[in-house]
């Protein structure tokens, strides 16, 4: 059975413990909860496209392991190719939802990140977790499920190494190694995707050296497993969309989640990675590559609905889309810009020896300093675009709208070149992709701009280039670094 | 009794009728409901520091009338210092709440327009209308008001004029002229202030011709005058001022409403234009010089607590402002730019016959287009330094903090370099800042820059800069606007 | 014999009838005149790279004719991994001369679109433009020919087509069909590479209708074949690459020529459209998307030497790289997003039947619209980082250097970190590649950005990023495109 | 005889020792030698100008020493409006020539800082500096003269201090003191207006501690003095401006030069500070700060011309304003912001007990960093307006225009909408303007966009802006700067 319905899929997680809150309260039917049922919905709206006529391409590969067919997040991604297609289904989803979905994404990527680590590691130390991660592999692959990824950890004060924090839990860390296992604690925050996730990949959330290494582990728990407990966060509006009404978009949502590893014991077969610190900064470098070329397509996606949202609010108002069309022309070149500088990484990239495909590094993180960019601007037109009810949903709420004192003046007051709820939809939806519950967090979601922008500086050929430039200015004399004075 | 404290000016709104909704809910004190409150105390902060030992100066005036000292929002503006310290004020109020107060704002300065309009129209047309608004100058400045403006019109489809609408209501206009007053009706929407004010200053939403003379009105009505309703409107977040806890900041609040004028009547002793339409493109002129000159000083005073969030989580994370220090003095560029352009509007100015000054169009509206792009810029840099959990406010709720399950683990996950609770604070009001209920609308508050574009194009001198660039080409042939073909 | 030196290149021009101009004097060695020296020298440090044991895998490819290896420019790109060589070319001869070749890329590209598009025209049409097509291209690889393209016609008005202009000249076209060949007249401008080139490709410098189809012509001509004349055009500080000294860099220059095609006749075997106006869009289509492609990868080439250029002025300012680390890293940023769009738009193009690998038009023309930005902005950075005298040159000439009346203190003056004859040089290196002869014309070469929009425009979906965000946003009402009114 | 004309200016310069070389050679006559001449009538310009029916009032004012009307480059600012008129003096020179003047401009500022500075010194030691400056300024008024100011010192290892220097004569310094007055020597570079200018007024190039005092002179020489030798530096292109012929516009040009200082004389009247090193840094910033708020205005009536530039190509080449009037608008903006930010500063300012007016040094400081980038902007788009034959200058030289040969095709190549010699003009003034001699060096002229920024972060309130968000937020908690770990 390597492929699900979004039916099924939902069933999968109805039979999981509870162990996610929000508001100080468990969430009992996460399908169906206000809080969680948007994000599982968009999920399984991705199961579906899996049997689709016409996109079905996009959502599944054939299988490294058995050459079935697998849903895409369950396969091994062996070429440009293959890689290109993860953007092109991260771009579908985003159009579908206006919104990330997380459980298809960041998990995936780190089990095909431990696909080639652990070939490594096994070369090296003559360990077997290559073996235990492609059983693992095979196990997701057959049943179909759908993955989070665990990178950041609460990380405490940034000018301190993991080992130096007050408190250690500010990093997930091995507490003890037992014969069949190991037991983990600490706090991994700010984690996407964990309320569609049937499973979680956790791994470092840095390279780090030998004073580090109880910080150094890779492991799959169940999303539902015992010790963890899951803390959703707040997002800007996130009571809209446990409303009732329209004063939010409803079609997908994102979560993220705060995890708390209260000792939570990991069996040998689940354990990928336990003190090899020399291959954490391993782990990240190729999670980088792949996920940060990736990642263009996600801002693409949003962007594609952002030009709709906005030639639809200039409709609404009465206004020709030829009005903004420089403007809407600027969108979409930021999208494809973010899209396609990830496409050139993948291009210029290389297959690992263990057949995974690792785009290439340099432009993978160029891309990523653009994704921290580019968005920002695309949502700077659509808000300029679509007018002052759009840019902070200047509109009184749905519930006003139901006066029986003022509604109908409401509608008409809102009224346009459309009827007054359908522009007010509009509305929120721009104002929702633009600082509403719809904004993923391209800035920081995936690693910070300034951590891509040292990457950059450590692969960029510096003294290559100024050996060009002296030649062909035709310097002879000395130029060189200067010595600390 | 020229100048008040907050208290009394809090005092002068429990006395009004109450006709504010939100929430399909009647407001009954806005002096202390969980919606306005906050409003209301921003806007009382700024009547206290009008007897402050240091700060007084900026926050009160000369009187014109009177030749005594008054709150600068109920006095005239007679020169270039005069408006700069306007923008002082504003600068001044922002950083007092982080965000916008509006009754001390748009209302003043439609009054102080109307000083120089009605003297105009009163000269061509033998009117008395600027003896009537003296008067009502007077009556202001006696009582120490706080005045809301109310310009924008609901406006229905933008390809049409206002009388050509289906529903006469998208713009205010005159129902019917009586002997002793008139009668108004029609929507005014997104307006800011309204929550805060004693009275509200109603001009037309633009500048138009015979046909449209309808719409062409300037009155000044109490905030509780019988026809009016008022519903304020939703902004991002908004749920979280109206919470307990930290998930907001709570110094001062934005409000805006939509104002309903059902068959409004306004005494003649109130009525400042009524029909004569040629002197409404007058209004809205005078009016965008002044406030589009002092606008660049609230985005810049917003802009100053944004260095000091983005500092605040720098060190709350362990690190220096010193890592950042370029991106700071970044954003400190990006104030200065707002509030300098908007002074050199005012130094570029000149006074009105009236006694009014008027600062240069031209900069002013060229100060506009920026109030609507530098501030974008901030704010992307307050989030880039200030980090993942500020982004998007990725951190559980307040109530999540209190439960007895985990609530001490979400303290620890937050801890760095500070305690979790100050440091999920500051991030709140990083959030609040960039993403949240502490937004203003600098892009189309105050009117949209595509507008202000249009007022540059037509106030600068194409044609003398082609022909200079002709005479230094050394051009002797005919070079020419082309024909249509 | 496929491959040819440098030595035997330059030998093959010196064979050629002198009829390149300029100053109004006839150029009698191409090879050896101040005018054109440079840009011979650079192209043939291409043929000689040709045998490099490092690079020659950059420079050379396998023939699909002969099976053999050529270089690289004789060959058809087949694969997204064959035009990611294209590109790497590019950039690796941007590196070596800081600036454009310009005889070993459009005319190239010219005949690999041509290629395809002959292909098409004879299932059309019946022609044997292919097989004609494939003889010269054989004749191009056997004797490693250079080929310049030309595309740019004068245009005269731009508001009129070719054939309502004043002068019909303003556009190359068929004068008269003869029986064994055509006879073409008009001019061609601003045409890079000619004097480094063997042959010229002329296709047409747009997509016309029926009206144009005497516009619509490609042949290959020899770049002295009887009736052209080519006039090389000025450029910032020419005069300085033909002076001695060290006012200019002079490892190679780029030239551009205006031809005057007087009557010139084109025999039926190098003729390749003659009237085929359908076909002619497609000619434009095609290369665009190819040049386009590859286009990011030259100026990525030339901000290299930017940064190298920019931290050889730091150190000879006494300056660590560490000081404008922000600054040399969004240089590489800049650059590596005009090299990875380019090669993101590669991997999602595809291979036309004819063999030719086509880029992704949309990607590619997106590149274009940032080849025409990044660069610039990587250029007012390296001014940044040079200082004064590297902004504009301010430093007095070699000629004064060598005054025995202050030519000593003119030496002291410039010294710094390092000698001053070296710092000079690596100013006017700086100076040269920002505001001097280097510039290339990132902006309008190869087309101008407003024309790539158009592009954008066109192929960008924007009814469906309509529909979905109207899907999304839950909107049931008409929101439709506004009627003319 | 307080007001020359331009001719009575021209034969008070012929009347001085020849002591200016270019290309190793010496100027003979300064006024009609082709290197200089353009700079001379620019100048000239101005003074004839001071006679102007119209706009005299722009180019005089009210000497503060006499009451009579003055050139208004030998006056005191007093007020922000006497600051406002130099900057619109600047502007309207700039739109005169397209270029900048020089000897209108830095000498000038650098006297009326003395004016305050020598008061402060006198005051402090009892010094007479004031009385000499006071008959200085008096001399300057009485004769009209034209003065240029040097500050730029060659400055050697930039790592390290005047006195650290390998050669001392990196910066003018004070080799011996007589009793009668002074003896200097060292290097002035970049100094711009030379060739214009009657005097040089001679300041330290930075802010010195007491072991720099020897670096901390203030003195006028007359620019023919004994020992001075001058040598003009290259531009970009500069040969065209010596050329006969279209290539470069002539009515206006800049020059600057070298200033070797070879052991000069300057008696006791003409010192105005000799080793008084704490009063240094005042000098420089009330120079910076007067001079940097008035630059805007420079790059402001710059960025006029190539608005006008930029109609005229697109006209010429057939095609309205209208297209590209979005891009023109930002031109407008761009200029304005660059003006408007130093009335700003001027506004904010306020006068020295001296009496003469200082901008606020914050704003001026901020103007600066834009000085250093909007006009960049605008030149991109004077060049993506103009079309390629301006972008880099792509047509042949006026030579070969004049070719019996070929020039008449020419003519007709480059013909469009207008004739082909006055296209080809239109097109050599936006090439000067972007990348030819007409560009003034707005990045490092008048000092560094990074010493700006650093004089930002000196001004900017970091920690009030930080308590004001602490405040905000409600954070009680401590968050400190970290201490260094």
């Amino acid at each position: 059975m390597a492929l699900k319905t979004g039916e099924q899929y939902k069933e999968s997680l109805r039979k999981m413990r509870p162990n996610v809150y929000k508001w100080d309260r468990l969430i009992e039917d996460i399908t169906t909860d206000p809080v969680t049922r948007g994000h599982v919905a968009s999920v399984a709206h991705s199961y579906d496209m899996s049997f689709d006529e016409k996109d079905a391409y996009i959502y599944t590969a054939k299988s490294h392991l058995t050459g079935e067919i697998a849903h895409r997040w369950n396969t091994l991604p062996q070429t440009a190719e293959d890689q290109m297609h993860n953007a092109r289904m991260k771009r579908h989803q985003y159009r579908h939802s206006g919104t990330c979905k997380g459980a298809t994404c960041a998990g995936w990527t780190g089990m095909t990140v431990l696909w080639a680590v652990t070939q490594e590691m096994d070369k090296e130390y003559g360990t077997n977790y290559h073996e235990r991660l492609k059983n693992y592999f095979k196990y997701v692959e057959d049943n179909a499920l759908a993955l989070a990824g665990a990178i950041t950890d609460a990380k405490g004060d940034r000018s301190l190494k993991p080992s130096q924090q007050k408190n250690k839990d500010s990093h997930v860390h091995i507490k003890e190694v037992r014969e069949d296992g190991i037991v983990i604690r600490g706090y991994k925050t700010q984690i996407c995707g964990i309320v569609g996730a049937n499973e979680i990949i956790v791994v470092p959330g840095g390279g780090y050296g030998e004073s580090e290494k109880d910080f150094c582990l890779a492991v799959a728990v169940p999303r539902d497993v015992e010790g963890l407990t899951c803390v959703i966060t707040r997002k800007p509006s996130d009571t809209r969309e446990e409303e009732e009404g329209w004063d939010a978009p409803k079609v997908g949502t994102i979560t993220q989640a705060y995890l708390i590893f209260d000792d939570v014991f990991v069996p040998n077969e689940r354990v990928f990675m336990a003190g090899e610190y020399k291959y954490s900064g391993k782990i990240i470098g190729y999670f980088a590559a792949i996920y940060r070329a990736a990642i263009g397509a996600c801002v693409a996606g949003q962007g594609d609905v952002m030009i709709g949202a906005a030639i639809n609010m200039a409709r609404a108002n009465g206004l020709s889309q030829k009005v903004f069309q420089d403007k809407l022309t600027q969108m979409a070149i930021n999208n494809e810009i973010n899209y396609g500088t990830g496409l050139g990484a993948m291009l210029a990239g290389k297959q690992h020896e263990s057949g995974l495909y690792i785009p290439d590094a340099l432009l993978a993180h160029v891309n990523k300093t653009q994704v921290a960019k580019l968005p920002y601007e695309t949502k700077v037109i659509t808000q300029d675009i679509s007018g002052g009810i759009a840019e902070t949903g200047c509109i009184p709420s749905y519930k006003d709208f139901q006066s029986e004192l003022y509604g109908e003046h409401l509608y008409k007051a809102l009224e346009a070149a459309t009827d007054g709820e359908s522009r007010t939809r509009a509305a929120r939806l721009a104002e929702w992709l633009t600082v509403g519950a719809g904004i993923p967090g391209c800035m920081h979601g995936g690693g910070s701009p300034d951590g891509a922008k040292m990457v950059v500086k450590a692969l960029t050929k510096w003294e290559d280039y100024a050996a060009d430039a002296k030649r062909i200015a035709g310097i002879t004399g000395e130029i060189v670094e200067p010595k600390k004075k």
